[in-house]
């Protein structure tokens, strides 16, 4: 199995935004938090509250003293940062550091991403205990990223690199119809457009009726659905036919 | 100009979630937030309190009491959830729903992101009005993405995207039809077949009307096309309307 990249948080303030950490790890497949002297102790009630049921990350969190010991056994660090270092490390998109994640992962590595807090972000110091900075490319009006959402971002792009495919139950079920069936739906309409005397003058007949054909192609319709617009011509025209006949009727008896 | 996604939160509950969702705008350069019955009403402080800064999304917020009011303009809308559907809508990543935003972007299309409130997400209802489901790749055990992170992914996506765009080629010219456009189609065909008796049994008329606006809705009609087909139904159904006049009128010669 391999290792998943651990969420190293330093010195986090809010409680509330701990447990919203906790959450979109969970969101995207990651369990193991690192806590980094966090400002008002551990553990703290509000952060579960604010996890809505995530709460294993929270219930097997690690609290460290020291931003040392929490990358201790870790083979590759990447730290989050908006703003421009004074070192030569690399510098990432949240995309490119999640295929740096993923390979280290495929060679064993423990791998982690470490994250400032919501005031004061990292330190010169802390950046420099790793291999290479991972930046979001927020707008220069706006850099001011909030925690959790910096952690959703590198969660996310993680788990789009580990798996691409979105998940089976969302595929799409019924085949497009048969372009038999759609022929069959196109000449049941202009039938019935031509008795109604849509297409006019004559001589446009045939660009309206290829207009008509594109637009419903386009929909890509199932079996079903075609049977179902079926359905709407029928009882849209049929009106006339049955008025027709009511009225003939009447026109008999009276 | 190229005109920037519009964000629509759909009955969001916590003025703390809709001010994280500003923020989040803000950082990835999105600025319009549109809200459809916010449930504690609208403005509250607590909204701008939680946007760090980012008040001007809060401020230039517009607030609808209907989801169709709130989408009128739009040429392209995405709806995110994390539910699967039974409806026939195309399926995107946020990357892939970031790139079709894009393109519309490139055509000079409005386009928009909607979001549903925090408990409920969206109805069906609400995703047969748009032209393509949102689905991050959320872990299976925990499903359960915070609003102002869904808007988080949706909005980075996009900036990604813009900031790495490809020119435009072989895209269409006519702009896809404003969502109100498509509203009034939806209601004159589904008024016509009210009159036709096509709804039956009663109960399942919702169900009905949902399965042919999302049909209709795949297609992604031009402004012209929509024209057209009201002028099909016009044709199909006015049909019963001319006959009686006519038989009324020999009946009155007769």
């Amino acid at each position: 199995m391999r290792p998943l990249p651990v969420v190293i948080l330093k010195e986090p303030q809010l409680a509330e935004n701990i447990g919203a950490v906790a959450r979109v790890m969970a969101n995207f497949g990651l369990a193991d938090l690192r806590l980094v002297s966090p400002r008002d102790g551990w553990p703290q009630p509000r952060a579960w509250a604010s996890a809505s049921g995530a709460d294993w990350p929270l219930d097997g969190a690690k609290v460290f003293a020291r931003l040392e010991d929490a990358v201790a056994g870790l083979r590759l660090l990447l730290a989050t940062t908006a703003r421009p270092r004074e070192t030569e490390l690399p510098v990432f998109s949240p995309r490119e550091a999640a295929a740096h994640l993923r390979e280290g992962a495929e060679q064993g590595w423990p791998t982690g991403l470490l994250f400032g807090g919501e005031r004061a972000g990292l330190e010169t110091n802390d950046v420099a205990l790793s291999q290479g900075i991972v930046t979001a490319p927020v707008d220069e009006r706006f850099r001011s990223l909030n925690l959790a959402q910096a952690v959703a971002i590198c969660a996310y792009e993680w788990r789009v690199a580990e798996s691409a495919a979105p998940p089976a139950n969302f595929l799409p079920s019924a085949p497009p119809a048969d372009q038999a069936a759609m022929i069959g739906l196109y000449e049941h309409l202009e039938g019935e457009l031509d008795a109604a005397g849509f297409f006019h003058p004559p001589e446009k007949r045939p660009s309206m009726v290829r207009n008509l054909r594109v637009a419903l192609s386009r929909a890509r319709m199932t079996d079903q659905e075609v049977r179902t617009f079926r359905g709407v011509i029928t009882a849209l025209s049929k009106g006339r036919g049955r008025v027709l006949a009511k009225l003939a009727a009447k026109r008999g008896d009276g």
